[in-house]
């Protein structure tokens, strides 16, 4: 019926009393430096929205152009972030708003409650609002706002035809090696470009080859990497698979995930970028893929206890049972 | 690969960009009020477990046994709930289990933190933790204490083998009208009866044809009914899908949602009984698909506010810009 459904294969099945309560159908695929694929599952031609899994494409412009050349590895890190929230995201975000005269209230991506529970708890106790520092993208958007004033260009970034926006389609189309077939609006208000899954992985394997000291590009893919890489709790938070995965790498690999069941991998020592898209958009069954590929592909020890958890669960309800676990099937 | 995949359609499309993003698949059935399959989509006899959603067959040795006789329609509601842990659903629990001479510590369904935003937030305030009365099954676990204490059963009520679930297993199998091929312990740690989507939905169309002053197991079926549209609130909660929808029916309708995306509804004044299942466990679809049936049916009005919002969306972002919607497929 649908492009991103089309030959989709099933990937995770959900267990509960010995039985398979639950499928998920998707989509995976290993390119390698150059592009080429690996290894498929799945259709990997299917169209669709990288989301927050490309964090580090949109931020290739900041780099590439200058703009950021002062920015710590810290920053670049969040500029890759899916953050909760946490007063490390929301503090080092405030500093880099700061250091460029701006505020919270030149940001467009919107406030809403922070993932994290502990900062959510905090809120409600001050009986605070949660502001756009807040916003998983606030770093993303920081990282657009230093782009933005490094091009003189106006205040609303997140527009399409903003030079900011503009910058990041050119970027991603050359990196993943297509013109977009289009876009969608982001839950931050950016615009977020279609491309096909193995475009997604044929780019992230190039962030994979890329090398610091390189031409621009190469230059700014390797030190976004190595950036998401050095700073797990940045990219993401305690606690979550983005950070958890990365600590359990210890720096081998940077890994996004993106809404609706978008993952993604870069692997340098490997020359290897992985691209996940569960059909059905269900975060955990991407989850349960990007971990079992990096545990296939050597680079995360399966013993670790965020693959475990990860690919097989268990699931446990209010009283501490186990009630079932997850079964990943990569034929 | 599996038995609850096999024969799935495409059932609700996620669009964002003009674009599908993410596609559910899944089976759904309409039954008469004999049982019979009316019309279905994808493979309706698939085995799965119906969740929360089979809670008022849970409830029926309640009123059988005679347990249940004084019970208020609140009570019975809340028996077949999956309540959202605001101030009206603890408090009723809990004046229940003191009438029955018993406590909160009684319980065996464990503590989750409320669904609702503001008891959560209200527990956070406080500085509490969330306790058994806040578990989304806290009154269908009020049920089964007071069934207990009627048959003079032990305290571990929810275990497979106590007369309180031996009660509930015999219900459930003459209702769906098959032999459970098997249980999962559920999230409140009772056991849940595997049974095919068909059955499930004739079972659905049995509640419907029920009428009060029947025999016993048609009268325990038509107050449970009536009990669950006449107190939408006491089902789930404040813009909770049931009881928005339940609401939207006017008391036509008695709905109920279960974990992993499962949906029923009983239709009384149709004799029409429905089940849903989404393969993947996206409530989201779930909610589309049983909305959709319910305005095909003529018991919900299409305009009614959460016939849209659950069929259509809009799906808005953290600025209020609308950047997608839903698409229901039922040919």
């Amino acid at each position: 019926m649908t492009e991103v459904n089309e030959g989709a294969v099933d990937l995770v099945e959900m267990i509960r009393g010995g039985r398979v309560e639950s499928v998920h159908r998707g989509h995976a695929v290993i390119c390698d430096g150059a592009g080429e694929i690996v290894e498929a599952w799945g259709d990997p031609s299917v169209i669709i929205y990288p989301r927050s899994s490309c964090k580090m494409m949109q931020a290739l412009p900041l780099l590439e152009s200058g703009a950021g050349r002062d920015l710590t590895q810290r920053q670049l890190a969040l500029a890759c972030a899916s953050h909760q929230g946490a007063a490390v995201h929301t503090s080092t975000v405030a500093a880099w708003l700061h250091d460029l005269g701006l505020g919270e209230s030149d940001l467009r991506c919107g406030a809403h409650m922070p993932y994290s529970d502990d900062a959510k708890a905090d809120l409600i106790r001050a009986g605070e609002a949660a502001c756009q520092l807040h916003n998983n993208c606030s770093g993303k958007h920081a990282g657009f706002l230093t782009l933005s004033r490094h091009l003189g260009a106006g205040p609303d970034y997140v527009e399409p035809d903003h030079p900011v926006q503009l910058a990041v389609r050119r970027a991603f189309e050359e990196v993943t090696g297509m013109e977009s077939p289009g876009y969608g609006i982001d839950g931050c208000s950016a615009p977020n470009f279609a491309t096909r899954l193995d475009a997604l992985g044929a780019a992230m394997g190039r962030f994979a080859r890329a090398r610091e000291g390189g031409n621009p590009r190469e230059d700014a893919m390797a030190r976004l990497t190595a950036a998401m890489a050095a700073e797990p709790v940045l990219v993401a938070g305690e606690g979550r698979a983005c950070t958890d995965l990365m600590r359990a790498m210890g720096g081998k690999a940077a890994v996004k995930t993106g809404a609706e069941a978008v993952f993604i991998a870069i692997i340098p020592e490997l020359d290897r970028g992985i691209a996940v898209k569960i059909v059905d958009g269900g975060t955990r069954a991407s989850e349960a893929v990007i971990a079992t590929l990096l545990v296939r592909l050597g680079v995360l020890p399966a013993e670790a206890p965020v693959a475990r958890r990860l690919t097989q669960g268990p699931i446990t309800n209010a009283r501490g049972k186990v009630t079932g676990g997850y079964e990943v099937r990569l034929a």
